[in-house]
């Protein structure tokens, strides 16, 4: 379904507006696939001169009216563009190992995408429970979560990625590994180690945590260890809880 | 399944523990319901002499030993005790409005416990698509995430409540309304009418937020309008956002 409603307050003056992720669209026609067309038409029963949006899921959001109402070939017609739609003041990437339980994951992809992060790196640790996902399926959870909450950037999801190769590819910005275990180093609290505006990376473990191997390599590639507070969280919880104290720090 | 694994490190130094949720425990012998010794005796294979840990929900924590390993009725002695058990230096309470998919509540009463949260009143609002839930369903879920997250502190699970009476129940703390529209009074951002120790209780509205009458409502009660941030949140999301930002802002 790549059409969805949402009933919440609009910066842009809608309190119920329908948002389409289109990336291939070209001002200032756009025709919808099929099944979007199908939905606008006969679901949402869109007129000729009816008003959506479309986004290119890369910060541009364009206020569009249905020109063909054809249930099979919709075409819209842009009126108005709305560049760097809520574009935010930093940048936030997380490296986070799937759980065993995909949909505990599949969670955190939406909520993050809600709260606002602009790249998913699933990693694959020394104690990951789970070192194969479904690339289209999790994209699709993702997409959903952009329109669901009115988002101009569509986060990028990476390929599995090996954790020593996410430690080892260069980030400008600040690097950090949440982990629950005693390190000969410090682990300071991740609202000590941000300030408003830093681009953030950061690594959340499997079930079973990193292992003190992975920490140490962290550490020796300019990842400062950090935890979240004294509350022992799930995978899945941590990573969503670092996403909001970040977009928190930023307010 | 009244009996979980933790795989985490704990202050107490188990790194690996189990966590059974007895509110009528009396030291020092307790003997588990039948579900639970099959599952302590033939799943986990504890013998006499083995370790767990029982809270009371309360704030205490029991270091026990296995003392009859029967698979019918396994009985344990209390060796060590822990009082008020990773105390918080704040109250939270939460009044939220169960979403039309019952799952999406649950989600939230799970990580909000996981977080840290001292009770959960479920709302019923002018717009809640939702005014019954299950409380010993839900209540299974809070006490599931209470083992999981090794919490001494059961947090309480109050039946649905009209938006009007949980407005105008006393409660002695700050008290806020999130919400996502304009309004004639000013919203603020949550960290600025929060200081660590405070005592919170915060509403957190349907699908289709808070009427109108609702929020007014709320401010001529002592209610302070707050925001969560730039991003549109599902109910549950904003939710749990709100818990951990609170819990943020008490490190």
């Amino acid at each position: 379904m790549f059409l969805c409603k949402v009933k919440s307050f609009s910066p842009i003056g809608y309190t119920f507006m329908q948002l389409f992720y289109a990336p291939d669209l070209i001002p200032p026609f756009h025709t919808l696939d099929p099944e979007e067309s199908r939905h606008c038409i006969r679901v949402l029963r869109l007129a000729a001169g009816d008003t959506l949006h479309l986004t290119d899921g890369r910060g541009t959001l364009y206020r569009c009216e249905v020109t063909d109402p054809d249930p099979r070939r919709c075409t819209v017609e842009v009126k108005e563009r709305f560049e760097e739609f809520e574009k935010r003041g930093y940048r936030l990437a997380m490296g986070v190992a799937p759980t065993k339980n995909i949909e505990r994951f599949e969670w955190f992809l939406e909520k993050a995408t809600e709260v606002g992060i602009d790249a998913f790196v699933p990693l694959e640790c020394a104690r990951s429970e789970r070192r194969i996902i479904k690339p289209e399926r999790e994209m699709k959870v993702i997409t959903s979560a952009v329109k669901q909450s009115l988002k101009a950037y569509h986060p990028a999801l990476e390929p599995m990625t090996p954790f020593r190769e996410a430690v080892t590819r260069p980030f400008d910005g600040v690097k950090l590994i949440a982990h629950c275990q005693k390190s000969e180093r410090e682990r300071r609290f991740i609202g000590d180690c941000i300030r408003k505006g830093d681009d953030v990376l950061i690594l959340i473990g499997p079930e079973g945590d990193f292992s003190p191997e992975e920490i140490t390599f962290a550490a020796e590639n300019g990842f400062q260890e950090i935890t979240l507070g004294g509350s022992r969280l799930r995978t899945e919880t941590a990573a969503l809880a670092a996403a909001v104290m970040v977009s928190f720090i930023n307010q």
